[in-house]
């Protein structure tokens, strides 16, 4: 008998959902990153929920306040993808008997301190005792039925883009888990990334009034496996012409012999908007994202063929679409 | 130092608030059962989140399927309270490794039936690796400011008054976690009272039309400690002068010689909802409950003094406001 430890996160939401009658108002398709339902016409709640498992979600050096924070960071993180600003924040705790009176208050200051960067607030919730701490966090908002950008749109053509570099999340775990060791200069930057994580969420509200925008995700499950994603839901592969490693990831690969591609391709934790835009438009969202002080780097183009293939050296290399695996 | 142990549920809440800022356009008292928040004028968005946890919500006996059913119960019950009609639900799970493909599908017919039970539906949600079950609910609806039924509108006078009897979910407790024998009679209507509890949401939606009701929560805690809770954001005190006690809890509690109204005051797990009534209304309530096939039974009043008093035998005995523990 297949037990969840082999089946999988993914294959387990699926399962859940094969059993689930479908609200016919459901307006966002099961397994996208938000969900959402009309009311009164073309008007959507649009709701997403998250939960962070202290055992496989807190890597050492993490603080209880960090942990809190990203929790939100991390929900935040897929209205950004959506383009969808959150409106306020409601958060189901559980904590363990053991914890102290000092942590509980790490925890609230750091939902408040996640909600706050924002612009938004934890409105209530509910705690619960359990064995291991869980952060469960629901992110609700509204918006107007056909303006989320979706994973679904993407056709061959259009160009393939995302808010930042790659590989610092990859670097850190690297650093915090495996204990590999990283030059002073570079440390702060790379570890950062894992314990401050920011939702570009500017980013994914300009992105989404462009209008430009065929399909959008975050890369909190790797880059790899978020292009298998939108690709696996808009029918088409993607070749990459140029991967953006930030320069930090790349000293701390080059130190520890490893391949900077492999950290920029299967990071994890990593919130990065990745999207699709029709090559007309191309020049515009560059400019939305400059004004408003981001970015908009283009890395490749989305094909007809399925798959993910990088462009090194004139060659088209096929690239494993495999998912960031959660530590713990 | 305190450990949450020792805090216990509602500290910890209060501890974690008292970190937040708060939202101006928040419209409903934090503690009541519900969060809100205004958009447009006057109009509100009304969520509710509450978590399943294996080892103290799953009593002995309860099926995957049944304690799925039961996470969204006791979140729908908390917008029964409010009056509220839930549009949807999401849901983050924690699934411990070790559960089968076949357990996993009865927590997806639990979630599914639950929703479909009050009209709403399950519109998506994430999964995660845990040590224990974890199962985190969100229900949100819409409304209009002020037309919640809070807590804390309670005054002197009032007819205090519940959708139905106690002590079924104290018995059904006893039987399935001390092992107390139960005579087949009644075997089974105590435990379907804790095996498939239902929400009062019929009777919550139609009390919030009647604009009669000045408090409401439900019983979730437990009678005695639900009247705590509205008494104190009433700030108001109650007597009791008739409990009602089902004919099945009455019977358990003389075999095996315990007090009914102990089993009808601490009970918890338990889904009637229990209100504070203007007196020239009290009429209108009732025909309104019984209209909709629901019941409105009158059990005292609100009173001045702070406290829980009971009228027995032309006395007035007070009564221990303490909550219901978790088992497990």
């Amino acid at each position: 008998m297949a037990r969840a430890g082999n089946l999988g996160e993914r294959r387990i939401i699926e399962i859940i959902w094969e059993q689930l009658e479908r609200d016919p108002r459901m307006s966002v398709p099961f397994g996208d990153d938000v969900s959402a339902t009309r009311y009164r016409g073309k008007n959507l709640v649009v709701l997403n929920t998250d939960m962070l498992v202290g055992k496989t979600d807190i890597p050492p050096m993490m603080s209880y306040r960090a942990a809190a924070r990203k929790a939100i960071v991390m929900n935040v993180s897929d209205f950004a993808a959506k383009g969808i600003k959150p409106i306020g924040i409601i958060t189901s705790l559980g904590i363990p008997r053991n914890m102290t009176r000092k942590d509980i208050v790490q925890i609230g200051r750091g939902l408040n301190s996640g909600a706050r960067e924002y612009n938004t607030y934890v409105l209530g919730g509910d705690t619960n005792e359990t064995e291991d701490l869980i952060i469960s966090i629901t992110v609700f908002g509204l918006a107007r039925e056909g303006s989320l950008m979706l994973r679904n749109g993407a056709t061959p053509g259009d160009i393939l883009a995302t808010t930042g570099d790659f590989g610092l999340t990859s670097a850190g775990l690297k650093i915090l888990i495996e204990k590999l060791h990283v030059p002073p200069e570079i440390r702060r930057k790379i570890l950062e990334s894992v314990l401050k994580p920011h939702a570009r969420l500017r980013e994914g509200i300009a992105l989404a009034k462009t209008g430009a925008i065929t399909a959008s995700i975050d890369s909190s499950d790797g880059l790899a496996w978020c292009l298998h994603e939108i690709g696996k839901a808009s029918n088409v592969g993607f070749t990459i012409e140029n991967l953006p490693i930030a320069r930090e990831a790349y000293e701390f690969a080059k130190k520890h012999n490893l391949d900077p591609l492999e950290l920029g391709f299967y990071g994890g934790e990593e919130y990065e908007l990745v999207f699709t835009v029709k090559p007309k438009q191309w020049k515009d969202v560059r400019t939305v994202l400059k004004e408003i002080g981001g970015n908009a780097i283009r890395i490749g183009r989305a094909i007809e063929k399925e798959g993910l293939f990088l462009l090194r050296n004139g060659r088209s290399v096929k690239i494993e679409e495999k998912g960031f695996e959660h530590f713990g």
